[in-house]
């Protein structure tokens, strides 16, 4: 059996944590209702189903969380061949199954609930929260006409969902995180000059295989492999007439999936004794490794993301770069990059996410990079989980190249 | 090396495939300009970014397929780390790299083309054109504000390209279909009473392992496994305390992925000699085959969905049984439902998409049900290809149960 995806109970039982943070995030956000609105989630997903839901639907699906004499009520009104599903996870208060059409089972749920606002997931600027699509909201517009001026985004709702990490969502990542780093500790053990980016590549598909987990995202860009000065990181795929050479650096940027979680971690190798490191090089790492523990040291709640963005960009420019043309950090989750608060720059590219607020619980990458003249780009990526005062890395941090003489 | 997924390579090759439909396709709708605009794909994707893009990307981006000069010009714009993977695709008249904002890049390019229709992706009906999100919307609203009279739905050339599958779609979907049953066969081999569903599933679950291919839909529903009179049919998972019994049947509903392309079938199982076959299972069992038959001979070019459906819907009442609860048949492609034009009935939940015509080179199942008085539901499931003057079985259609001694 694969480790990258839950069983079905596991997965339950994640959602089970979750239902039990809507109560409090719908009031602390003054919303009384939130209505997820899909169909076909195969082909058209919204991805807060895999948090609230957990597995997909066919026909026109509503699944509301209303608040209702200061308790949480939750239903689910599906097709009538999805119905006996939901009933069987018993975490709905009510299914409602139907045949024909859900226009006025869901006009009678809204006219019984009468509630000030409806919370639906769109988001100008949080991709994990802008799950339902143009053509739905057209659909909704008319069944739920009269309710249309209550209709506002979802995205604190969700935003809080996805971030606040329970304790098996956490132990879950961190695991992903400890196998990402065993899977680079062996390919360390053998890797050698004279490899194509295409084999180091397959070397990890491998490892992967063996260790029955997935991939954090598509394949053929995981692990990234960068053997040498001339490729800028990004995406670009791994290939099969670039070799590792003496004197060289390997970087990956590699993640993986367990239990449904991900990874996301940088690795640098250099091809050469610690005592041969090119200045430039040695300048570089120390650079990058200072720049990482100064976000860690600087993470706290109530941080704005493009606060420790800046800090960091500003110090790598210090040092004598030109800054990075990313964001300094994402959130890893269900996904790779996760949505919500960006540590990032106020570019016009990532809209308000980097202006959102860092919070408990909430993960994240820390991966600057630097440009060095003779031997390319160095990078590295760590994970960190925000705490009550700080953050703490899932797995320590790498604090130099991992030497292969 | 896992069959589920296509190489990038082979994917690619499918890619420009379906970019040698897309002239012909906006002509014949007097289209000049289909923009598909997306951002990270990872977690909200645009199921129509598989057929002409190939790999998800993370900032926002616009492929623009514009007519000018009578002639196709394709454009890509993505955020600097997505552009070379687009540039190595070579695949694209021109690849924009941006690093702060793609609204002017934007901007300037429907201005250069100054287009009469910018069609994007939603629609109330066709579920596999609704990959915009509302949030993508809104913003393109903005950027797009002097143009925004002149949006109109893609769902037209959505519904020719995926449905119209070219030479290797239809070989790789044969191939699913021709591996299914392959699969199904070897089960026939190890069957036998008092198995429970759920260990059944398992036995698929083997099966699919060895064969190197992966699922159609979520695995825990894959395949469905119905043992006996007392579970209507559709998405409840195998039960791990209900069990095969002499006298009784097993139906399945099993789809696999085979480069990337799916395969969805149904067959039915009886528990005894086909002489000990009660006469209600028979006449049901006939009534399932002949209901197909007379779809196939029935399908071809020009009709529209609900013709197909209402046809077979009233032979299985004429021959005594309560109409399904379904759509007679369903589009498979890149997914198993694969949206556009359906074999349905004018039902509220289908909207538009039993009213479509039927073309040449679409892929449909064809799966009635019905439900006897103490055997419970019979089923199958087969699937054909439209041709110029009818269709045609993928793989030969089954004409009676599987007889299990």
């Amino acid at each position: 059996m694969s480790e990258a995806e839950l069983s079905i109970n596991l997965k339950l039982e994640i959602i089970k944590e979750k239902h039990a943070q809507i109560f409090d995030i719908l009031t602390e956000n003054g919303i009384d209702c939130w209505l997820v609105f899909t169909r076909e989630t195969d082909i058209t997903p919204d991805s807060i189903m895999e948090l609230v839901v957990g597995n997909s639907v066919v026909l026109q699906s509503a699944f509301i969380f209303a608040i209702e004499n200061n308790k949480l009520k939750k239903i689910a009104i599906v097709g009538n061949f999805d119905a006996n599903a939901e009933k069987e996870k018993q975490i709905w208060d009510e299914v409602i199954g139907y045949t024909l059409g859900i226009n006025e089972l869901l006009q009678q749920t809204m006219e019984r609930f009468n509630p000030k606002t409806i919370a639906l997931d769109y988001s100008k600027n949080d991709v994990s929260a802008d799950g339902l699509s143009y053509g739905m909201y057209l659909i909704l517009e008319e069944i739920l006409q009269k309710y249309k001026n209550r209709f506002i985004s979802a995205e604190a709702i969700i935003r809080a969902l996805r971030g606040r990490k329970t304790k098996k969502e956490f132990e879950y990542i961190k695991k992903a995180c400890i196998l990402t780093e065993e899977i680079n500790k062996r390919i360390s053990s053998l890797l050698k000059v004279d490899l194509s980016e295409l084999e180091i590549q397959k070397m990890f598909y491998d490892l992967v295989k063996e260790c029955n987990v997935g991939y954090a995202w598509q394949k053929h860009q995981n692990p990234m492999c960068d053997a040498g000065p001339d490729k800028e990181f990004g995406h670009v795929t791994p290939q099969p007439k670039i070799y590792t050479k003496k004197g060289h650096t390997l970087h990956n940027d590699f993640g993986i999936k367990y239990h449904d979680y991900c990874s996301d971690l940088q690795r640098m190798w250099f091809f050469g004794k610690k005592e041969d490191l090119p200045r430039e090089l040695q300048h570089a790492i120390e650079t990058i490794v200072q720049a990482i523990q100064l976000a860690a040291d600087s993470i706290k709640p109530g941080l704005r993301g493009w606060e420790v963005d800046e800090l960091v960009r500003d110090f790598i420019k210090m040092r004598g770069y030109e800054e990075f043309k990313h964001s300094l950090g994402h959130q890893v989750g269900l996904k790779a990059h996760d949505g919500g608060v960006l540590m990032g720059p106020l570019w016009e590219r990532y809209g308000e996410s980097p202006n959102l607020l860092l919070e408990e619980r909430q993960i994240f990458t820390i991966e600057p990079s630097i440009k060095t003249p003779n031997y390319g780009m160095v990078a590295l990526e760590e994970m960190i989980i925000i705490t009550k005062d700080g953050c703490e890395f899932l797995i320590p941090p790498l604090k130099d190249f991992i030497y292969i003489e």
